[in-house]
């Protein structure tokens, strides 16, 4: 039986005033760290923001999002080599880190323990949101919460008791044929891709959007609004000069 | 609260014999993809195998793990731009993902997937294996899977009941103040990493693998052994290549 959480869980982006408790997010960031990790070395660490002077300096590298100033806790996820390397360097061995696998192991294991977290909070009664943000402006969220060499921002929640979650909207999500394959990949025909959206094309919200932004299409809306690749390039040419200068080369 | 399950998981390397059906495995994807995802755009596709012929075929490229034969359902995850690209060409929508912010946001999305799908399987009796192996061999992968292109696979699970969780280690970590930051990092001098690790250090098993690795410290363990210099710079160079391959440029 699938737990009834999975079906009905949310993104909270509005919270009460009531705190969360300390003891509470230890556990929980204990929890998450139970989640699994490359070879045991959990390369991650979890910076915790509840000082509002320290919100107000992380606001404008999250372009202003509201949630980041409103949450009374705040948590940058970091994919982290730094602490292994200071062990390795402790113990007598040579570490070799700087190279694309140890950050594509390190982005895996960031995550999965920032979606562990997600999963355990949520169910504890807290409500989450993912801020998509953090990789755009790496460099200055680094800088404002003193991250190392070999230790780069990868993922920030936010995170509170829900003010009003009746309000949240319900995600969408595509049918599941969309996104599961038999044995091989089953490439989409345009027929096949125009019968898979057209459910979430449809939606009153998906409408309004296209309208608001004087587009033909809900796609425009991404390509052209959302996710235009002037920022997609400007933001990825930041992102890939800053992890090498973290030390993270490319290919190594 | 927290849920007692994440205190209690382990993974799971040895299944028993029964199936998994068909129609749970269909409710857990469809579980784990109401998990969060960039701008609700689903970057992620899962490609299930259950034939024995292409267990056989993906073995080899898992380094013959036994997981991967003798797992009922082998899951593999992979980072997809190519059905987004789709829609948009179906849109007049002209799509702009080859570069490194959206390699990013479908790995982060990938991920968050995937973990969705474990927590879920697990809390509903099954077992699974992260096998870490997948971006090493991600050509050879891709192609015995079909992955056309802007499509990478990233992690892949092993699914089954446990056939003996009682035997299956449980997961040591580090402590919590290793991994948790107040406000600010706080970078470890030699001493209080030597703290930190000292447990884990202790542990029977991992003694008997610096014994047996005829090494002088753990940390050697992972440097000279299980994660070496030579095999991260081999893989970094053959993900890179076939990422550029696959049309995610670096940086665009």
């Amino acid at each position: 039986m699938v737990n009834e959480y999975f079906k009905n869980r949310k993104t909270i982006r509005r919270y009460s005033s009531q705190d969360v408790p300390e003891g509470l997010l230890k556990e929980l960031i204990a929890a998450a760290a139970g989640a699994p990790t490359t070879g045991g070395m959990q390369l991650y660490s979890v910076v915790v923001t509840r000082d509002s002077e320290m919100k107000r300096q992380l606001a404008p590298h999250h372009f202003f999002q509201k949630m980041v100033s409103e949450a009374p806790v705040v948590l940058t996820f970091c994919a982290d080599f730094n602490r292994m390397d200071k062990w390795c360097e402790a113990s007598d061995a040579v570490p070799c880190y700087g190279n694309f696998q140890s950050f594509l192991s390190a982005m895996l294991d960031v995550t999965v323990f920032a979606q562990q977290f997600n999963t355990a909070a949520e169910m504890a009664g807290l409500g989450c949101c993912y801020i998509g943000t953090t990789t755009y402006n790496a460099p200055q969220i680094a800088e404002t919460l003193k991250l190392p060499p070999m230790v780069l921002p990868v993922v920030t929640l936010t995170v509170g008791y829900p003010a009003e979650p009746d309000a949240e909207p319900k995600a969408e999500r595509l049918p599941l044929e969309a996104i599961m394959h038999d044995e091989t990949y089953q490439d989409y025909d345009r027929e096949r891709i125009k019968a898979l959206y057209a459910e979430k094309e449809s939606l009153a919200i998906n409408k309004q959007y296209v309208e608001e932004n004087g587009k033909s299409s809900l796609a425009q809306v991404f390509t052209d609004v959302r996710y235009p690749k002037s920022n997609n390039e400007a933001f990825s040419k930041v992102f890939v000069d800053f992890m090498q200068a973290q030390g993270f080369k490319i290919p190594f």
